[in-house]
């Protein structure tokens, strides 16, 4: 994990959880925190869970954080994907958008991983608040755009594609619910038209009923294919947060393994509707079972 | 708030929570607390939240209350609806069974509100328990119906009509689970010709599915008209105490506000139901998710 | 309860657990605890409860338990048929597969029971991992057809059958989510006829649509007859752990308190299903609640 | 455990408490729940616990509870004496001051004892606060007077001779925190002079420092002589409540066990203090950790 | 209470404490919140408590709050001192730390206070990190400065009097744990002889033994004479965080009260110390939990 | 880490916490589950925290599991000290006496140590419930003085150098509460004349005054001279399980980074103190922290 901490105890529990899944942390960059949290403090993100017609609160905490005063230069992004090897950078929308210079940084770690053969998927994520303050959705299409050319794998949903890229789609329901495949076709190809560096396209489908069940699926596009991920149909919801990010860590596990389309795609949809079913916004399911999901197992006690 | 505590540590906290909501405690009767609980108390009630097919229990602690020990003369109704320009009174069949003396308060308050122009609300909520030694039915039905020619906005399910005011509904089914809209507005007609006095009729409509899943609405009649509310159909309960009293306020927020009567009708079905979304029987819903629920926007996450 | 716990804290723990259920600690088997737990320990079983697509995962640790070390002699089973006067003695393949000598246990206060007139009843609870390492299915069936032979009711689910006993069922979908009635009278006839001491065959019936949402029935065979329990469908489930075992509690009960075999069976399925709206493997459901889910009494709030 | 509670949830829980500590709970009398705890409800004791100089506070919630209402005729004391051969009473100024019937059933039991040849013990125990409001200082001086013609051994501090009893000790200061040897002898010889039926008058000595930190130890006249108990200086508390209690079921236990005076006074300073150690107001100390302490182990590790 | 909030669910459950402890929250400013924190957040105070050798931690999270953007003008001084009446401004160096603008709308505050002849207590507060990067000490000086010439009431200990107002003083230890009566009195009467308004000067006093046990008392300098307040020797502490605001509260509150030098320091004196006995930094001690301290009243248990 | 585990969720918990101290999960040895624990499981091991007079309470569950089954040439510890270059070899004689086999293998590691010249530590932490049925003293004396031959810091107290190695020490008091420097000395002289190759011999000192408040110092040999660690007398303790877990790392710490004697042994004397200030058996102290402890700064609030 590539990041900034601010040198305190908040910080050091961050770590704590990073390593606890066994990421390496020698490429945190830990800023001297100078005992306020005037000029460098840990952004934190508050979220009380919905349960059914009461959705999910979220309070995002992120001024002045170390990760948003990363800029070009701070990172030796040549030495991870040269000499240490990371097969995969994957980064996304919140993080460019967290202030002028982090967008900088995604170009820097872009560029740098093409150079070394290195994968690159971005998730759109797009947050009308997170670029109220730092030019609009003007400059959120002027980032992505630039960002996007240098993108293998991209994550969004149509909202996203529209407003970070410009791309309009239409005849599908404004919350996919009903989804169009022959729309969603017809957007890909425009998109992968635009961005011939695209090898896959992918975006989660989600209809909220409550807080508590929603449909979760997702489908993909790659070398001209449209593929459509299993259907989990009235998904029991215990925490709705992560749920796209461990989409993500899904599919590009399976991309990683070598598995085919359709098959990373499923560890997508199983992955990410785990981790809705455990509290936080991390995983913590095993890869047997997400794999197990995928076989459609159910959920019989195992023993 | 006007009612009375015993001076201990119980009261204190009650105090606390009372004051947590914002609400004047300034009226609260302090009795003193004499080391045993003998001569006055606190009420508790206690309540085991409900799952599926096992249903919520509660047991009710209100022996030897402060407040059930209330009597004429304790009050300066006069103060609070004259001077202080409290704007409306709401109590209910609960306070007024605690005790002979808080039945005479309840009178009290209605007469002192009445002479002062206040809106009165009243929710009959018959509990055949608190009646039993101190009258029964019969007993019952007479305070209520003196009570009822000074109230402007009446609430009660059907049973609580018969039980409290005499009055008896043919043609629905027991628990309203399919609402005889007909039967509904015969009964408030007769209702209403007997009390001319009242200007709203309001009932919540709740069929218990399991503990876990209720469908949820209400009704309203108001100058001759029936109001509908919001049918929210499964919803997911958490916790199902505090519904009704949710229901009441969500409406009287509604009537204060000058809102019309399907609208104030839909404030209390979705602060009701929103209140059965959280643990205790407050409700902690902020006014805009109220509102946002009322939109029917669903339960996505806000950020 | 005859068991045999190490005497250490855990084991004053589990007495304490015991005793709380108002249940005769009396004929526990204190064997001495060496300081490290290598020549006797209590056994453990770790439970991760499931919700919605994630299944509950358990961990059972039950090497080396002073329960798996009892072998015959061990109890003195003439006193408690006899003397003590104990009406009824539950087993099954659970305790009879932790060791050599358990099964011989199991078969000695049989026979002690049987000698006394006290009835008796057994779970095939058929768990491959126990027998794993100790004679795999074909010793399973070796122990539990001798044991067979004293047991009056007897409790298994198909598979059970087949795995235990050696019957085989056509005509039935694996996990009998749309049962064959047909199929199953063919098979407690074919059953009933090696086993002519059977006075009653019963089994569980659970359809697992997610963790949190079963179907969940009973049926059972008695005296000729074939009786199906009540269909809890949809039923909400809170911790699956203990389904089966407060199942045959409660059906012991109905039979023990002398109700018919209908009656019985649906003490049995509603036991069942409460327990199962409660955290851990035990029933808190008072008798008054079994009763009242029995007439159908939905889940509205007691008070 | 001879007492009665209201049949409810609460009682239930009591029970449950009960049973957990391997008492018997047949003699419970169960008092129909009125639905409000009107007519009889279960008696509260809430507690903060204390943190150096913030002392605990109670508020005891004793109103109209079912052991208040027990009378004489209530109990079956000769069956319990006599049949069940229970082998010691003991009970105390607490029950007695419930209510005027209360008093009547300790004087119906001790003299049920006393022909059964039963041992009797009683703990004065005054609090002013629950005889306030039936009759003051002077009722309980008539009561315990009576009451202790027939007590074996009489548990009590100075204050409680005085108040209950009549007794002015002179030259020891108030707290006893420098005991005067000679004044308690005095003292004892009085008593004893008065109450030739009491073989032993036990007393327990505390010094409070601060809420943590307690002085703590006890002692005893039996036959004649003097008895100081291990002085456990500088104790830390963790929850003062219960160590009273826990003296006298210590010295009962020593006493019942047949040990010399000495050492069931140490037996109730142990139990006492270690009760102190643990949340709650019952000591969940096994035998040999009581033991353990008398040899003065100290706190080593136990492994 | 007059400060800012972000208007987000973390301001919400600020407000909810204020409102707990009664205090009126309708001088609190709510500035949008901008859905991410980057232009107003809530300030964040994360503590570890400290156990015997392991001493607290603190993590000051502050950076951008609503209260560090307050500036001249955004608050009606006048209304508050004039109409409402407010009797005592209380305020103190961390506040004035926070910005360049929170410094002035003391100023401000202190200006308006004097005109309308309500009193003012200042608390020094001394913290290196909050001044690094706005001017160092040497514009904690230039500010406190200016500010010390309207207080009425000055706290702080002697590194605070020499870092925000220049005053060194000689022959004290450092950590005052040796109290040096003579030095206070020459620092003191400098204090006063530069700050002829200042009619109080009062500091805490405190040993640090360990995280669990401190030296606590206060001194006070009033119209010429020094008053010593209780010293709480081996002081029990759960969580020291606020025994200084909590010393100030009572202090304040002693003088609001009217009563003398010396009384109105032991409020302060005691309120601290128990606000020290009790997680978080506000005390919840009563009034008369206070005072029963300032009578040396121990630590008994109150029933 | 070097150990084994079993392949469930036991296992899975135990790697988190590993993983979370930033320790290298790749040596250890993943055995198959069998689903009831009876062929390989993980240790685990109960405790009650001491409070007062209240001793901790330890449970040790450690029967077959997945640790002691390891035996020679299951670890490639050629390539653990070769290739990866592990500094450091900590063991001890609780590994040691958890088998016949796992003593061989501390053996095989010590032997692969040397050969790479890698320092070894060992902690001969007698406890003669492990030895009771693999041999006894006599053998934990046989397979001790095999390992001493290889080890370079020996730690143990007095009772583990006469229990495992056989040196008896006259003139000190069992406990070590006062400490006979001379006597110690001659001891020392004695071991390292048997073993030559001990460069440093430690022993932490621990006087229980309660489980709360223990006396904690610690002494060692190194090179002829005796050091003796910090005195911190009068100890608050927490937890104490860790305490001389955390006293051998935060000595080997000191050795490892090249500080001399007395800094080294006061690293482990601060360690293991602060470890002995929170929950469970690993320090989760920084650094800084145990050198702050290590300056004496007590435990003011840091911020």
């Amino acid at each position: 994990m590539v990041t900034a901490f601010a040198d305190n105890e908040i910080g050091y529990l961050l770590e704590d959880f990073i390593l606890q899944g066994g990421v390496d942390t020698r490429f945190i960059k830990w800023k001297p925190y100078d005992g306020i949290g005037r000029s460098v403090r840990n952004g934190l993100n508050f979220t009380e869970r919905g349960y059914g017609v009461r959705g999910a609160v979220g309070v995002s905490d992120r001024a002045n954080t170390a990760a948003a005063q990363l800029k070009p230069g701070d990172v030796d992004w040549d030495g991870i994907f040269g000499k240490c090897g990371a097969r995969w950078l994957h980064t996304g929308g919140i993080f460019a958008a967290l202030s002028e210079t982090t967008a900088q940084v995604v170009l820097e770690a872009c560029k740098a991983a093409k150079k070394h053969g290195t994968m690159i998927s971005y998730d759109l994520n797009y947050r009308p608040s997170l670029w109220k303050d730092i030019g609009g959705k003007e400059r959120a299409q002027e980032i992505n755009k630039e960002i996007a050319k240098y993108v293998d794998v991209m994550i969004g949903n149509e909202e996203d594609f529209t407003a970070c890229l410009g791309f309009e789609i239409e005849g599908n329901k404004e919350n996919l619910s009903e989804l169009n495949i022959d729309g969603y076709k017809r957007m890909v190809e425009a998109v992968s038209a635009t961005y011939p560096n695209f090898k896959v396209i992918a975006s989660t489908l989600r209809t909220v009923k409550t807080a508590t069940v929603n449909d979760w699926s997702a489908i993909c596009w790659a070398e001209g294919q449209v593929y459509q991920g299993m259907a989990l149909d009235g998904l029991e919801i215990l925490d709705r947060v992560g749920g796209g990010d461990s989409f993500a860590s899904g599919l590009i596990f399976g991309l990683l393994s070598g598995k085919d389309y359709q098959t990373a795609l499923n560890y997508g949809v199983c992955h990410g509707a785990l981790a809705m079913t455990t509290a936080g916004d991390t995983s913590m399911a095993l890869q047997k079972e997400v794999e197990s999901l995928m076989k459609g197992a159910g959920a019989r006690v195992q023993r």
